[in-house]
């Protein structure tokens, strides 16, 4: 059965040594989040995670869950009680605002934390995960009155959340959806229609779901223009906040899916239920983004999270597994065969997850860090350049980590041979569940479009310069550093590989906007290299400062950094070229067939 | 529900205008397959694939095999019946001499027909699979008594043939193993070990299985060098071929697996069961790359099989799905939103999978073409020349072939988007079952270092000049046709790229091995590419030829070959460079951390 050990040293040497977090000290909730409590917290997080959701991932896979012919759904055996763990450990509202019962703390905390919970059970964490998502849009476009009758009980884990974009017919096209909001002489809306693949969406572990849907108000505008958000819940909520009768929302069946067993995964049919508006008629969409820009974030973590924990096993099996000898000469005389660790291919394997991983994760990090500025700073100035950074790299985030990572799922799969196709070992669950977090929200074909086509003109480029800008100061700054020559020059180049694609879409797109669009995906992936090699020249630089000042005894780790780092720059940064190769080559042999001809 | 269309045409026109398989009619076989010939055999193998097979491939997902408390395994509905088809149709013993009761066709017919059968339902297909692997090997290393006794029954389907190499503690190593064979009065051998992931070991298809068995003789040299190859069948066979008891092997245990869940992976149980030698003392390995060599190649087919089933699903629902709009303005006014393969990002995955499964397809034509003139010419420099290229292109279509058909399976899949992940569209078993064809037969780690450690190493590189001249001389043939720049050009840029890595593992590889492993992968692929490459190079001059000759009605599918030629070069062949560049960065990154670092 698989393991997990939560990476909690490498997320504090990033956000204590490369981030230094102490210097963001004047945002609110920041002062109380020292890295020593931060330390402490991340610790109690991973002795939930490693000893409490680690053992129930396979036994949701296996189990799954079930509907019982009245519409509940039982989750896998353990999945209660680990949730009334999670809740009362208080991790649900860590980052929400205190006046709603939460701790107020940075969000880059919650988003390290849910790297930690999706490694140890993804399927576990999409059901806090879903409700931190509902808090967040409620907690922006609520009413106070919403406010205080949802959160509070959210962050308790009494209630729970979901988000009900999906209809049969329309995934990524909202504008289609054909779900009905008819108001009421009471200023509610009855509600109707059918949503799928609605993760979360009824389950045992809490007494009432929290839906929030996207349907369209009778005689509202066609099109996305025409779609508004609703509170539903499952059970109607008196005025003292107490659970009345049950409304008109249903499960009307569990998908049948590849992976994440443990997730309810539900068909949703709305019968008359009773909903509120939350936000503006018309304007549902914009309250779902809000979401669904800290979902996709999530979901990016994701991605990073089975990596990590794939990673990890696959290390173990490397280690102990022994099969053949090193081609450069007997490493274990003492065996019958040598590790397989010794053979350069395996290790290419887990050299590759472990570049991607540390690399991912401290772009997660900092993305988090500035959406936690964007969210609380008081400089104007500063909170709009967060959030244009934010906004840039979410797309990124979203698409290549997810991608990447169901790549290293596979890969480590391929470590354990045989055996990582046998169920017992764990690895072919990764491989399951890592694979649906580059199809939901918004697959990544859709993330790549999000980027070139809405988030690279966005104000005139202004949130890409400001990239440039950063990554370009930072090599600038690494100039004379004879040292960070083999991280700085291979990163200098891929930076411009990216710049190049840039202009390429600047002088080809505008003509022919299926140019961008057959560029899209290398772009976002090219951009993704580029992002995660800055970080490795960010870690190189702390690593050598560290070592140069001798390292307090933590040499190793800091060694083993600058290895991994030459190995990004060596083995995975390359395909830039290919990635400008390929953009360069527009949309002509893409779009040429006829549709009948394929 | 997927579905499959056999694709006839396409192998036709491979066959009769690319190889011009009419040429090889002094090969014994060959003048009773006339293209005509072929077609209707194709033909009959497409009807029973396409009404048989197919509709049993999501039944064999569900249902899987199930065993029985007296170790008796009953495969899924409908597989029992399906294999009586498959095998009075006469298509197991369809290249087999007909002597032995077969009929003498090209290998190059049956590994046709084998992609059918796999796009069909590969699970299934294992089955004769393995029994012609089994029949390979007895047919090379048998005794006559041997071929007369089990070769007839196994091209009937009243016998089938398994492969028993791998134990639970070696799979790769086989020198490690234990499996013991003690040698009784008779001269037969008593066999007893335990044999894991062996693929058909029990079923109820046929009334015997022929176990060939890897086993150790008492007081055999250690290491791969004492390792014997035995015929263990499931009953004893009397002299008059009747069968007589039941052997001393059963299976222990199903092993749960990803996927490929009709085939019945089996842990079988040798205990004294009673076995005869085939081919000699200690040189059972030998004997058994005559069966692994065939193998390698079918499972690279199976990459190629899978890829070709998800894409022809990935293409119907493509232009069904109706979502979003054309960025280049709207494609269906009438409709409430255009169907998705109008969008670049959709038509980039399915680009990528067509133009490799079209150039797989005809590599592994051309390969097998090789492997029948292999075993069949009379003249010997001839047989020589194609068994060079055989063992060389081997371990290519193996590795390559199942990397990117399991990568093509997940674009597949992504194309549907949520549904992709459902169970019911079919598209997630794709990835499932795809997957275990980058594992067995040797993992592609190991066809890798098979490649660049064993065959370009062999008689001075023989083989691996001979395959540059052949691309180099059709490259020049093509130099002065203005036309065929636009393919020749990049293909020589590639072919520039596979010298340069060969060069540097001259080199670099010699003093230091491990640049050899550390580059072994990536040499796998630039191998691969330029090879898929030189076949879209030979398909677009013979679409080319055909285009300028008038072509007999077949235009638009000529304009489709070589808009997907050039897709491959602009697309697929640019990663080349980053294969290069990683290969030249050898080992030192991959090699330097110590094991506990990881």
């Amino acid at each position: 059965m698989p393991t997990y050990k939560a990476p909690v040293d490498d997320i504090m040497f990033l956000l204590r040594d490369v981030f230094h977090i102490e210097r963001y000290d004047n945002l609110p909730g920041f002062a109380d989040a020292s890295p020593d409590v931060l330390e402490a917290i991340l610790g109690e997080a991973a002795k939930y995670c490693e000893d409490v959701l680690t053992p129930l991932n396979r036994v949701g896979d296996r189990e799954g869950c079930k509907r019982a012919s009245d519409g509940s759904v039982k989750t896998p055996t353990g999945f209660k009680d680990a949730f009334q763990q999670y809740a009362a450990g208080g991790w649900m509202g860590m980052s929400v605002p205190a006046e709603y019962g939460g701790q107020g703390l940075p969000e880059t905390l919650t988003i390290a934390v849910n790297e930690l919970l999706c490694s140890a059970n993804m399927a576990f964490a999409m059901y806090p995960g879903l409700t931190q998502g509902a808090m967040a849009a409620i907690l922006v476009h609520g009413s106070p009155e919403q406010k205080t009758t949802f959160l509070p009980k959210m962050i308790e884990g009494r209630w729970t959340g979901t988000m009900n974009l999906t209809e049969p017919h329309c995934g990524t096209d909202l504008g289609m959806l054909r779900t009905k909001a008819v108001k009421q002489g009471d200023g509610s809306y009855a509600i109707t229609g059918t949503k799928i693949f609605i993760s979360a969406g009824e389950h045992d572990l809490s007494d009432n779901i929290v839906h929030l849907v996207l349907a369209r108000i009778e005689g509202a505008p066609a099109g996305i223009k025409g779609v508004s958000l609703f509170i539903v819940p499952k059970f109607l909520v008196g005025p003292d906040g107490a659970l009345g009768e049950r409304n008109g929302v249903s499960c009307g069946s569990l998908e049948e899916k590849m992976g994440i067993h443990g997730n309810s995964t539900c068909v949703m049919n709305y019968d008359g239920a009773k909903g509120v508006l939350i936000g503006e008629e018309n304007r549902g969409l914009n309250a779902m983004f809000t979401m669904m820009n800290e979902a996709r974030l999530g979901v990016g973590v994701q991605g990073l999270a089975q990596s990590e924990v794939a990673y990890q096993n696959a290390v173990i099996y490397a280690r102990e597994r022994l099969q053949g000898r090193s081609i450069s000469g007997v490493k274990a005389p003492d065996k019958p065969a040598d590790p397989i660790i010794v053979h350069p291919d395996v290790r290419r394997n887990l050299m590759t997850m472990r570049a991607f991983n540390e690399a991912a994760r401290a772009l997660v990090l900092w993305t988090a860090l500035n959406a936690d500025i964007a969210a609380r700073s008081g400089d104007d100035k500063q909170r709009q350049a967060a959030d244009d950074y934010m906004g840039l790299l979410t797309p990124v985030i979203k698409g290549v980590l997810t991608d990447q990572g169901f790549a290293n799922t596979v890969a480590a799969q391929q470590v354990f041979g045989g055996h990582g196709y046998i169920a017992e070992h764990g690895m072919e669950q990764f491989v399951r569940d890592a694979r649906i977090a580059m199809i939901y929200e918004g697959a990544n074909g859709i993330q790549a479009l999000d980027l070139v086509g809405r988030k690279l003109p966005k104000d005139g480029g202004r949130a890409l310069q400001a990239f440039f800008k950063e990554v370009q100061d930072f090599l600038k700054e690494q100039g004379a550093n004879e040292a960070m020559k083999p991280y700085a020059a291979p990163l200098g180049n891929a930076l411009g590989h990216l710049q190049q694609a840039t202009m390429w879409f600047m002088q080809n797109a505008m003509a022919k906007p299926d140019n961008a669009g057959a560029g899209a995906h290398d772009y976002m992936h090219l951009f993704g290299l580029v992002a995660l090699g800055y970080m490795w020249v960010r870690i190189a630089s702390v690593a050598q400062g560290k070592l140069a000042a001798g390292a307090d005894g933590a040499a190793d780790p800091m060694k083993a950094r600058l290895t991994t780092a030459r190995f990004f720059m060596e083995r995975m940064l390359p395909e830039t070229g290919a990635h400008l190769a390929r953009i360069q080559s527009g949309a002509s042999s893409l779009m040429e067939l006829p549709a009948e001809a394929f």
